[in-house]
């Protein structure tokens, strides 16, 4: 599902259930407690030919490596540790060579990750092709990064640079061989193709003792609605002082990559709150990991949420951005 | 995929990923020693519109419980129990009352088994709706059922009933009014779509220290396969021998009640490999629990495998019984 839909159809799924004792439906991943000291973490991603990827424009490779990058992307955004998988594919009867390929993908992120795949099955299917991925890992106790742990004083950044991806997608939907010529499209194209998770840097933050974090796999702005809605705070961000991918500026100009980083999605960036006093020691920590970016601020409670998104000195969507044109 | 083009696959797709640490592809579920001295235990299982259910014979709330029940007889056969789930969905926007149900359908039996959904995934697809639970588990340490346990001397023996799924799926298939309209008719669709997972027999089995057990997912003989593949055994697997579910037979017949116990599938019971001098034992600890038929004995050592499938006192599919016709 996309857009507000997908939110609706979750909360109600989640009300037919009963309440789990861990941390569950709502945030990234689910987190609990197993034996005496073991913060189990699991996610699970599901993509799906012709609405998450096309096979005309990406390789089985990169699919493998993307359906893992994006369930690693939801620990990492919990500061949680990979982990074993679990994989499903339903093929066509022809696809076997394509499957095969993409587990080769989906081992080489793995072997960089210290991902295992433990198990899977693969069926048929007389449709698009489907792969799921569910992840497990481990984090601290205690040391967990929540989409709700967001408090007034609290800074947001993001880490790296954002519109990268989406800036690929629209050189993609586009196909015009000008700009798909130009040298920095490769970088897009494979921001899009190959997301890196930020594993190293969710951890830091984790380590550090920060609360709150989400990954950017839909825009800035929808992911600071999250975290504005779970925490019941009201949050002001800057789009103007977001930190934008250098190649998607100069192939798109500023404006168009301010709009792929506020509303275009599968960055798999972190977006995190960090109380003003140790914005400088948690920057430094994060300086081989991507940097960190202050992006906005956290001005108050407020149930139920509220992202005021600014953009050339005025608040141009107010309330809950991201669904709405920029 | 079915048959043997599933197994090529999976072979083709283990070659490819590093070697697991603990008990990974190849056996019912994936295991492996988390902190101080938990051993936990996952499986996954995708099921596909039209390959594995069909929503005009399937009701949501049916497809909702069997897709967690093909994953709870998983743990079932390893002897653990639930447990965490992840669901994921694939469905066409029209869909969304479908999987509501379906939820109620899963969430019915997570309750009955201590099966709690703590995440998952919604997604928009083109094609055939697409389930699929990834579910975790614990087991004891050092008690793990698994395919790979049968030695020679053991004999073979199955939980309950065999037979009654394929039975129904045959009464659906062949929509026969006068047969639909026969009392035992009811009980035997309920077993096609209502599997019930025979977790309680698997603690069983595992807290007396048994070695050997494999959920029947496919028929029997393709199960005593696994085992004898794995364990490097050959078995004599007696047809006759097989607790044949008593509708079945009433319904179709003695023949073919044998030959969908044998060949059919999705019974979910459990065969399991026991020493002759703990039957007696174990099947008054099964009492209550499906009991405990004697159906085959492993006759001796032998490298890859081999089942010798009996039938009216003769060798009917010597070798490797279970995917030609019987």
């Amino acid at each position: 599902m996309s857009g507000s839909g997908e939110f609706e159809l979750i909360a109600s799924l989640a009300g037919r259930l009963d309440p789990a004792d861990g941390l569950g439906i709502g945030d990234d991943a689910a987190a609990w407690m197993v034996g005496a000291g073991t913060l189990l973490v699991a996610t699970t991603d599901m993509l799906v030919e012709r609405v998450h990827f096309r096979l005309d424009w990406t390789s089985p490779r990169d699919l493998g490596w993307k359906a893992l990058a994006v369930n690693l992307s939801d620990l990492a955004a919990m500061g949680a540790m990979p982990g074993r998988a679990l994989v499903s594919v339903a093929l066509l009867p022809g696809q076997t060579a394509i499957v095969e390929e993409m587990y080769d993908g989906l081992s080489e992120l793995g072997r960089l990750t210290g991902t295992r795949v433990v198990g899977g099955d693969t069926v048929r299917t007389s449709g698009p092709l489907v792969v799921n991925v569910a992840l497990l890992g481990e984090a601290e106790p205690g040391r967990l990064l929540r989409r709700d742990g967001a408090v007034p004083g609290d800074l947001l950044a993001v880490t790296g640079a954002v519109g990268a991806s989406a800036a690929g997608l629209a050189l993609l939907l586009e196909a015009d061989p000008e700009r798909l010529a130009r040298p920095e499209a490769a970088q897009l194209l494979a921001a899009h193709h190959r997301p890196n998770p930020r594993l190293a840097a969710g951890r830091t933050l984790a380590s550090m003792g920060l609360r709150c974090a989400i990954d950017i796999s839909d825009g800035v702005a929808s992911e600071a609605w999250h975290v504005a809605r779970s925490s019941g705070v009201e949050i002001a961000l800057d789009a103007d002082r977001l930190p934008l991918n250098a190649g998607a500026v100069e192939l798109f100009g500023r404006e168009k990559a301010c709009q792929f980083a506020v509303a275009g999605g599968e960055d798999y960036e972190l977006l995190f709150a960090v109380p003003e006093a140790r914005l400088a020691e948690v920057t430094a920590a994060l300086g081989e990991q991507g940097g960190a970016t202050v992006v906005g601020r956290v001005i108050g409670q407020r149930a139920g949420g509220r992202v005021d998104l600014l953009h050339a000195g005025r608040v141009v969507e107010p309330g809950r951005p991201g669904y709405v044109a920029f």
